[in-house]
């Protein structure tokens, strides 16, 4: 799996990457970034992912996100996947919430999808052994996952469906189960077909109703977002973590909508609190 | 001259605006942005004025500068202008370094930009009135500035030429010597004709030799900044307020490169050293 570097810059002591490669799971080339804070030469740091929402490229966290100060202070690599496959020769909607940059974090089983949107396979398998293999320096014994909106919903069911794995899992206005809100039904049916007991391994509120576990959960959420009621419903997923003894720690931001002015007010939250539990 | 909100969102507890209005200066429509922090009903706060380089408009250094948490712990309100007038029947140049998108912060003399090229107008005199009548919790009795290569010989020249205006000045990457690189020659050149006697007031360098003082200066240079030689040459900087006695801050910072990566980094630090004097 050769690594193509598009850029490395200097950024609070440490370097700020984009590197492509040839996907084996999506068909196509892939784009992601990394971020490495500053750390002397032989040590192993821990990794934080982030996976973005709809519309996004491994560029908006980039450039918006304002994680990297915080990133430095704790000694936590972040990497930044895309939200699906690409190009010309890849499947398309003309709509914004399904087709390229709406993977959702699942595999395709319907057609034209599956020959390339098989995202889960990506972020779940492909990417870490990428990254195990070309990025010495990130120890993948110590990982925590988070995300935005549709990937807060990726980070929620990767977490869930791969228990142990991650030290820790947090979101920033995720959508709490894609059974129960129109960009889940319209995601979901399209990629995986009418036959809803498929969908329930990428819905976390039905993941966690089944069975699976994580040890807790972070999950801030403005009440300005504009998508709140319809789409997000973190009252879902609250009654899931009730009902099955999840601690979740949801707290609403009053006057917060549901951009990456959101999301940088509180990265630097998330990221210290996944440190603390990548540091134990 | 009413004022158009494009968006308000809320973020590290304060507001991140944008506003466009109609400007007498460039004779098009301008927009710029606004981040104004949490802060005490009643009371008003110091502004400190961005200035971008070129390409940018209000947004890049919006979406990429990482400004709002230092703002937000300093009380300090943030404005940052766009870098020339656009649109439809505005005249333009096919380069990304000079015309739309690189008005240099100069009021143009030479046809056929003289109509709408007037950046230096519309940032030192229209917009402060614009903010003075529509932002009262803006107090323009404690104002600072900065900017990043154009923009930071901005931010240096409208201070030199203001003496006593701003409480402090400092710059990214500044070009500081436009009579004395390409792009300089370039820009203003076209905009006010051949005879360099017109460029002076619009070289940092050239106005210190005639006699304008600043009480200081504060700029951050990468060393490994791919315009630093050619372009920027803080060198005749350095040597300028050497023999006018002005104290220069000059940190060059090994490794870091002309991008937003390297403003962020340092913004932070910027911000803290403006406020201090923002407070006296």
């Amino acid at each position: 799996m050769p690594l193509e570097k598009l850029s490395e810059s200097r950024a609070f002591g440490g370097v700020q990457g984009v590197y492509r490669h040839a996907s084996e799971a999506t068909g196509t080339d892939m784009t992601f970034a990394v971020y490495v804070p500053p750390h002397e030469e032989g040590t192993r740091l821990p990794v934080l992912w982030y996976l973005s929402g709809l519309t996004c490229t491994h560029a908006n966290v980039m450039d918006k996100g304002e994680y990297r100060r915080a990133c430095a202070e704790h000694g936590v690599i972040l990497i930044a996947s895309d939200t699906s496959p690409r190009g010309e020769g890849v499947p398309d909607d003309a709509s914004w919430d399904f087709g390229q940059g709406a993977g959702f974090y699942v595999d395709a089983t319907e057609e034209p999808w599956a020959a390339n949107f098989r995202m889960k396979r990506y972020v779940e398998d492909e990417l870490p052994a990428l990254v195990a293999a070309e990025f010495p320096v990130a120890d993948l014994t110590r990982q925590s996952i988070f995300g935005h909106s549709m990937g807060g919903h990726g980070a929620l069911t990767i977490a869930l469906r791969n228990e142990g794995r991650f030290r820790s899992v947090s979101a920033f206005a995720p959508i709490a189960s894609p059974l129960n809100c129109p960009w889940g039904e319209k995601a979901l049916g399209g990629y995986l077909g009418a036959d809803k007991a498929a969908w329930r391994s990428y819905d976390a509120c039905a993941l966690i109703n089944d069975g699976a576990r994580v040890d807790e959960l972070l999950v801030d959420q403005g009440e300005a977002d504009g998508f709140l009621a319809e789409q997000l419903k973190p009252e879902l997923l609250a009654a899931a973590c009730e009902r099955a003894g999840i601690p979740l720690t949801l707290r609403m931001q009053a006057g917060y909508d549901h951009s990456y002015l959101f999301i940088l007010t509180f990265m630097a939250d998330h990221v210290a609190w996944h440190a603390e539990r990548l540091k134990k």
